[in-house]
């Protein structure tokens, strides 16, 4: 199976460096208040962290109490950014897909991975380790593009706009079609593999987990009228958030 | 709260038995073959079903097995129907809206609704019943339409077609915006209640159920061969089914 790494590839990483390092994106909007709200207390927990790319949250969930963190990621660039900007005795860097997981001998007390998981193609295989790397009554966090946005035809627009170029609806195909969808996102060639909402909690509970909740975050209408570009978000989310516990 | 009951609308009943009665439809190909894959064993149970319509699902109940079923509508002409085409000495049916199944003083081992959730303003009212109704491990399995299919702004299509007028691609509109949407299907003013997946799922949880399995049946290739009109569900399920456990 492939592993992607795109996040190594020179002009995907200064693109998407720069996108992160803006103070209004849909990461601070969206992302990173659910992926808070979903946390279970982290006082004197191990976390794993999965994708941990340039390290910033791994800094977080310490300053959050976990006793330790490991952060893995496929990128050797962003692990750079990370051992350079968020080092600390706690946390452990280690260069590994997460398809990889299954080499680690150690159990984590909570299993995090924001935005990875859909570049993954066995999430099957991520989803059993994960449950065998957790301890009794373990949570694991994940955020992924919703899917309803990793699905994808390859033609045309994912929108139709109105005559002043306002988006009036989401495209939506192919979401019975679960396939790898290879996508421009700052460079050609981004694979996102797609999978319908029921095998991503399929997949969960039958590998042992409960689901505890799901979340889709969109915009209030105070964040809209503050950030008019954010409406689409109403038609369409972009993030789907899940979390579950190790029964 | 209103409840609605479209079902005894003269008009609107005629074409719904009009449709149901055809052999092929999208029940028939999808949605009760999905509903009995998930299916608990009901031998000797005691099964309640909600918005149980012309009575066929009930009597279908009892020749599995179960030991008595109820089934409630809000429709007399569904029930009289039900009464003169699938009556048994085990089957109860009763008038009433599904949000006044708190009257009802009595223990299921297995809630089933079919294609009816959808109709019903107060879902979470109607969860918090149904967990009080089951017993201990007992099953709430539902169907409903699917929530990329209850979300709509009013206006225009909810398909975009190319210039053959073959669907290309559904038009996803306010898909993060929670509220009742009335559109046509047979007469004016059908009213759906819009719930995004999240809180389908979350609403279940939050009252002490435990997600078994999720379904969005879809057309097998070979289906799609035979009734090429059913493409369209690969870019659109009609369908969710969740099967849920009282814990």
């Amino acid at each position: 199976m492939s592993k992607q790494n795109i996040y190594d590839n020179e002009a995907f990483f200064e693109e998407y460096m720069k996108l992160r390092s803006r103070e209004v994106n849909a990461n601070n909007l969206f992302e990173l208040p659910t992926l808070y709200s979903l946390m279970p207390d982290l006082e004197g927990k191990k976390v794993l962290d999965l994708g941990c790319g340039s390290g910033e949250r791994c800094m977080e969930y310490i300053q959050h109490g976990a006793s330790k963190v490991v952060g893995i990621d496929i990128s050797e660039k962003m692990l750079e950014a990370a051992k350079k900007n968020y080092s600390d005795p706690k946390i452990t860097y280690m260069n590994m897909p997460m398809e990889d997981i299954g080499n680690i001998d150690e159990t984590f007390d909570v299993v995090i991975s924001s935005l990875a998981l859909h570049y993954v193609e066995d999430y099957e295989g991520v989803v059993k380790n994960v449950y065998r790397l957790l301890s009794d009554g373990g949570i694991f966090l994940f955020s992924q593009e919703h899917p309803v946005n990793t699905c994808y035809s390859g033609k045309g627009d994912r929108w139709t706009r109105d005559e002043n170029g306002r988006k009036i609806h989401a495209n939506l195909e192919n979401y019975c079609v679960e396939n790898r969808y290879d996508s421009k996102w700052f460079v050609e060639g981004v694979q996102r593999y797609h999978r319908m909402f029921s095998t991503v909690i399929n997949t969960l509970t039958e590998a042992g987990f409960r689901i505890v909740k799901i979340a889709e975050p969109y915009p209030t209408k105070e964040l809209v009228d503050k950030y008019p570009e954010y409406y689409d978000n109403f038609h369409k989310p972009d993030f789907l958030f899940v979390k579950s516990q190790k029964t």
